[in-house]
C-alpha cells in the first residue's frame, strides 16, 4: 500500500486543476460515513438499515411518494429510467449534446433498446417547440413511439433550467403522453444555482422520473434513481439487479447518501462548486483572447481558446478540449476546487493569453 | 450521521451470523486503502495510476498476458464475460445451479442475449460428460452453438474443482472449441482451500476468462473481469462502460484490489473462512438430526435441519434455507467470523436438535 | 425458368418422403387464393380487406375477442408472442423439447431477452406438476419470475394435450399468475386428431396466446399470431412491425389465411396428413425390428430403427435420424402424403429389418 | 374465396394510383415462378435447388465472391447487415431520412442493438463530409464507434446515388474503417435509372453489403441480403435464422428471385416505374402550384401542392402526404404503373391546381 500511495501522491498532484468533478476525491464526511457503517453484519442487497435511511431522506427530499434506488453510476441511473419509463416501441427525445447520446457508450440503444431522439440544441437545453418536432406520425406502427423526454440539469454545457422552464417543459410532456426524466448527474448544481429544494426542480415542477447524481458531488460512487410517481417503478427492483445495478453490500452506496442528505453537504458542494466556477467566469470575461460560449450557471465553464493558447494551459492544468474544430474547452470545478487553483488558473491564462500572437 | 451508526449498531447486533459472506463488512486494510487513495484529484475512468497498479497486481497473480477490467459486481462481471466471449449465436454451458443460472435475474438472457444450457448436478460441478451431452448440432443453424462453458469455483454449494479437474474440463472444452469461464466470486477460497496460487486454478488449469471476486471476501464492493488471453479480450473496455461498469472515480475500486493482492490478504480472508467452515463442519459432524449434503470445501456447509430445528436456530442466528422441501439449509462462513460464533452456533445446533421431537 | 424447373423436378422426386411437413409444397387451394388476390393495387401492411377477412375468420375460429396478426415463420410467431407476453423480468416455462428451446437458434433469449426454464419431459408435454417446480422464490428480484407457460399443441414428438389437460394446465397457470402460450405450428393436426374446433383447444380451454401454423399445414408461408384476450395484445401491432414481421404486401398472407379458413381447407389437410401417420404406425407396429416409442397423436411418428437398417431406408427415403444416439427416427405426414407412399415406404421397413442381422 | 376475391376487385379499383410501390401486385412472371415450384416435396430452410439458383444468379449480379441469404422483408434486411457488420460496441451514421431511422419500428436499435447517427441532409444523400462529422472520438470507450455506413439507393426522395458519388463515399469510408451498407430496397430503379449494372453501383464502387429488395420491384415479398466481402458473411445463416427469416418453404423466395433476375424482369420493372415517374414529373413540370421538391431520378416523385389541391386529388388517387406542414407529397409509380394513369392524374393536378384559389 505504501508505494501505490506514494506514486499516488506524486501523481496526483499534477492532475488537480478543471478536468472534471469526477476527477474530484470523495469528501471527508462521506468517508467517514462509510466507516461508521464498515461495523459488523449487515443483511445484503439493500435490505439493510442505511438503505432504509437513504430512501427516507430521499423521500424527504423529492417528496413523500419518490420511491429510489440506489445504483452503481450516472450511466447506469440513466439506462435504468430509460429501461422504467419506456415499452419495446417507445423512445426518447434528448438533445443531441445529452450524456445518454454521446457518452454512455450506446448503452441506451444496446442495453435498454431505445432510440434516441437526438434534437440539435446550441445550449443543451431542450423547449417544448424542440419536442413537438418529433410527435409526427403517432400511433403508427411504423415508428418508434416517443414515449420519454430526458433532459440534463445542469446540462452537458454548464447551462441549467429554470423551474418555470421545467413546469413548461413538463407540462407539455403531459399533455402529449410523455414522461420527463432528468440526468441530474449535476442536479445538485442546478438546485444549488437556483437557490431552490431538489424538489423544486422536479417532482414540484412535473419530472416524473430523476437519476440524482452523487458521484460528481462528493461521492466515491453512487447515484440514486427517484421515481416521483410510484406507479412507474413497479417492476424497477428487478430491474436494478438485471441491469447489473445492485449493490450486494448496498450499506456502503446507502451510508454516502446519508452523509449528503441528511444534512447540507449535497449543498455545500454544490454551492461551492458553482462558486468556483463563477469566480473563474468573472476572472476571465474581459480577458483578451478568452470567449465564454456559454453562461456558467453551474459548475462547468466554457471558453474558446486558441489553440496554442490551450496547449500551453494543458501543460500545467488538466482540462479538456471540447471541441477541437472550434477551439472550445471545458473548465469544470468541484466541491474541493480552491479560490487559490481558481486564481492561480486564471492568472496563467491571462499570461498565455497575452504571450500567443495575435 | 449519528442517528445512522446509532441504528446501525442495534440492528447489525442481531444478523450477524451465517447467511453470507456478502453481510461482512470490509476489511480494515482495505478501508484505509480507500482513506488512502482519498486525496487530491485523479484521473477518471480507470486512467489513474491506482488502477495500473492493481491490473499490474492481477497479471503478477494471474499471469503476465492477463488483461484485467475492474466492475463493480459480480452478476456484472460474469455478464461482462459471456458478452465478451460469444458471438450472438453463442452459447454457455453451466450447472443447473449457477449463480448465473438462478441469481442473476435473467441478465444473461437479456442484457447478455445469451442461452445458458443448465445442467443438472448434485455438487454444482460441470465434468466433461455434462458438456458432451451439450455438444449436438454443431454447425446447425436452427441450434444456438456453445461456446463457453462456465463454472463456478468455488460452487455454489461450496465445493471445489481440483487443478487436474479444471484441467481436464479445459482441455475437453478446448478441443472442441469451447471456452471456460470461471465465476470466481468465491476464487480465493478454493485457491485457499487447496492450497494453490491463483494462477494455478486458472491460467495454469487452462481456463479463459475469470470473473475473480473481491466483494465476499473482504471488499465494499467490486469484482475483477481478467481474460487470461488477450486475442479474447478485444473491445472488453468498450463493452465495460456499456454495460455500465465504468466507475468514473476508478481509484477506488483499484485501491481495494490492491490492498486485497499486494500482500496476502486475499488468501488470509479466505483461509480464515474456510477454517471458520470446516470447524463448523467439524463440531455438526455426527450431530444428531443434522446431515451435511456437500463435503465442505470452501466456507459454506450445506445440511439438513428439521423444520422446527431451522426455524428456532433463525430466531437467534441469520442464515438461509436453501431448499424449503428437503429442509437443506445453508451456513456460510466469512473474513470476519469468530471461532466464538462457529462454537456457539454449534452448541446452538445440538440444542435445538436435542430438544426437537424424533 | 425453365432450367431451374427441369432442375427442380428432378431433384424433387428424390425428396418425396418423410422428413418434414415443411418439406411439402402449398395446397393448390391456397396457390390459387394467391392468384386471385394478385390484381391491381391493394394497401400495404395490412390495411387491406383480405387481412381484414382473415382476421374475421380468425375471430370465427378462435371466438369473437381474439386479436391476430399475420407474420412470416414459425420461430417468429412464437417470438412475437413471448416479446408481447413478458416483461422484461419475466421467463418462459417449456419443455425441454420446445421448439423455441431447441430450434429457434437462439431468438427467444437473443430477440425476446426471456430466459427459458427448459423441464425435461418424456413426451414433450408440460404438466401442472412440472411448473409447479418452477414457482419457487416468486417476488425474489433476484429472480426472473415465470410469466408464460408456453407448450406446443400439438408437440414436436407427435403427442397431444388433450381438451382437459390442456384446461388443467391453464387453471393451473392463471391460479398461478402466469399465461399460456400455444406454439400451434401442427395446432391445425391436433385439433383434427381429436376431432374439436381451435376453438375448443384454445379459447375454451383458457389458453391466452396461440402461435397458429400455416406453413406446416399446406400454405406458402405464413403463421398467425392470436391472442385470446385483447388486452394482451396492446402494442402487438408495434411490436410485429419490430420485430421484423410486417409484410408490405399484406394480402399474399392473408389470402392464404383465408383459403384456409373459410372453408375446412386446414381440417382437410390435417387429418389426411394425421391419417396417413396412423396408417404408417399401423403398418409398422409389429414389425420386428421397429419399436414405436410415442403414440402417434398427430402427423409424425418416432420410432427406434437399428442403424443399418435406417441408413438403407435413407438412400430411397427422406427421413430425419431424431437421436443418433438411441437411434430413433421421425417420420412426418404432410397433406401431400400418399397411401402409396405409405405403403411402400413400410414395406422398405419391412424389407430392410427383415434384412438386417439379429 | 369468391366473396374475397369479388370485394377485393371491387376494393382494389379504389386504390389504384400512386401511394407506394408495395401496394402493386406481384409481376405475372413472379407468379408463374412460385407457380412452377409448387411441385413435390422440396428440402426446407433453404437446402434446395431454387435457392442454390438463385444464389447463383445474385454471384452473376452482384460479382462471383457475393454470398446472399433471402429474407422476407426490407426492414428484415437491413437489420441482418447491421446485425452482421456491427459488433455491439459499433454504430452506424445514415441520413435522417433513411428508412432505417424513421421506418422500421425502432428495430435497428432494438433488434440490432445498434445507434444511428442521423445525418440531417436535404435529398437524402450522404457524403464523405458528413461521415467526417461523425468521426470524432474514435478509441474512446465511452463513445460507439462508427462502423457502418447506411444509404439507400434509390433514397427515400427519389435521389439517386451515381457511381463516381458511391466509390467516394466507399473509399473514405474503408480510409476510415467503415464498412458501407446499401439498402437497396429500390436499387433495381436506381441501376435501372442509371443505366448500369446491379455490381457497377456495388460492388465495383467498393460497397460491402447490400440489402438488395424484391418485393418494391414486384415480387409476392422477398429480400436478398448480399455480402461483397464473403469475410464479412461470416455467422450470417446463424444470424438470419436468429433474426426470424429463415424460411422453411425456401423455394417461394428463391423462385422469386429466379424470376427477376434469370432474365432481364428486374430491369424491365425498374425502369418501366422510373419511366413512369419522369412521365408525370414532365406533365407536372411548370403547371402553376406544383412545385417539384427533389430531381426525379428513380421511381418516385415528390412535390408541394397547395392543402386543398392535396385533399381534392387524394379523393380520386390514392398517394401520401410527405410533410404535412410544407404540403409535400410523394407520389411513387410501380412496374404496373400505366401511362393512361399517369396521365389522367396529371390532368387531375391541373385542373385542381386551376381549380384552386391563389
Amino acid at each position: 500500500m505504501a508505494g501505490a500511495e506514494a506514486r499516488a501522491t506524486t501523481l496526483n498532484a499534477s492532475v488537480q486543476g478543471f478536468a472534471s468533478d469526477n476527477y474530484a476525491p470523495a469528501h471527508p464526511e462521506v468517508l467517514a460515513a462509510i466507516i461508521a457503517a464498515n461495523d459488523s453484519h449487515a443483511v445484503a442487497y439493500g435490505a439493510d438499515p442505511w438503505t432504509a435511511r437513504a430512501e427516507q431522506l430521499l423521500r424527504a427530499h423529492f417528496g413523500e411518494q419518490a420511491v429510489s434506488y440506489l445504483v452503481f453510476n450516472g450511466s447506469a441511473a440513466n439506462v435504468l429510467c430509460l429501461r422504467a419509463l419506456c415499452r419495446p416501441w417507445e423512445s426518447v427525445v434528448c438533445a443531441a449534446q445529452a450524456h445518454i447520446n454521446v457518452d454512455e457508450g450506446g448503452a441506451p440503444e444496446r442495453i435498454a433498446g431505445v432510440k434516441l431522439h437526438a434534437v440539435p440544441t446550441t445550449d443543451a437545453k431542450l423547449t417544448p417547440a424542440h419536442i413537438e418536432g418529433r410527435l409526427q406520425r403517432r400511433g403508427d406502427e411504423h415508428v418508434v413511439q416517443p414515449r420519454v423526454v430526458s433532459i440534463t440539469q445542469s446540462t452537458e454545457l454548464g447551462t441549467r433550467y429554470s423551474p418555470d422552464e421545467l413546469h413548461a417543459l413538463a407540462q407539455f410532456a403531459h399533455e402529449h403522453g410523455l414522461l420527463v426524466h432528468v440526468d441530474g448527474a449535476r442536479l445538485a448544481n442546478a438546485a444549488a444555482g437556483l437557490g431552490v429544494s431538489l424538489r423544486e426542480i422536479t417532482t414540484d415542477a412535473g419530472v416524473d422520473a430523476v437519476s440524482f447524481g452523487g458521484t460528481k458531488n462528493g461521492l466515491l460512487l453512487g447515484e440514486a434513481v427517484v421515481f416521483l410517481d410510484p406507479a412507474l417503478a413497479e417492476g424497477v427492483r428487478y430491474l436494478r439487479k438485471q441491469t447489473l445495478q445492485l449493490a450486494s453490500k448496498g450499506r456502503f452506496l446507502a451510508a454516502q447518501f446519508i452523509a449528503l442528505l441528511e444534512g447540507d453537504l449535497w449543498r455545500r458542494n454544490a454551492e461551492h462548486a458553482n462558486a468556483m466556477a463563477t469566480r473563474l467566469a468573472d476572472a476571465l470575461t474581459g480577458v483578451p483572447g478568452v470567449r465564454l460560449t456559454q453562461p456558467v450557471q453551474a459548475n462547468a465553464l466554457f471558453a474558446v481558446l486558441a489553440a496554442d493558447v490551450t496547449e500551453r494551459l494543458q501543460r500545467d492544468w488538466p482540462f479538456y478540449t471540447w471541441d477541437a474544430q472550434t477551439g472550445e474547452v471545458r473548465l469544470v470545478c468541484s466541491w474541493d476546487t480552491t479560490t487559490e487553483e481558481v486564481d492561480a488558473f486564471a492568472a496563467d491564462v491571462r499570461r498565455a493569453c497575452a504571450a500567443a500572437p495575435a
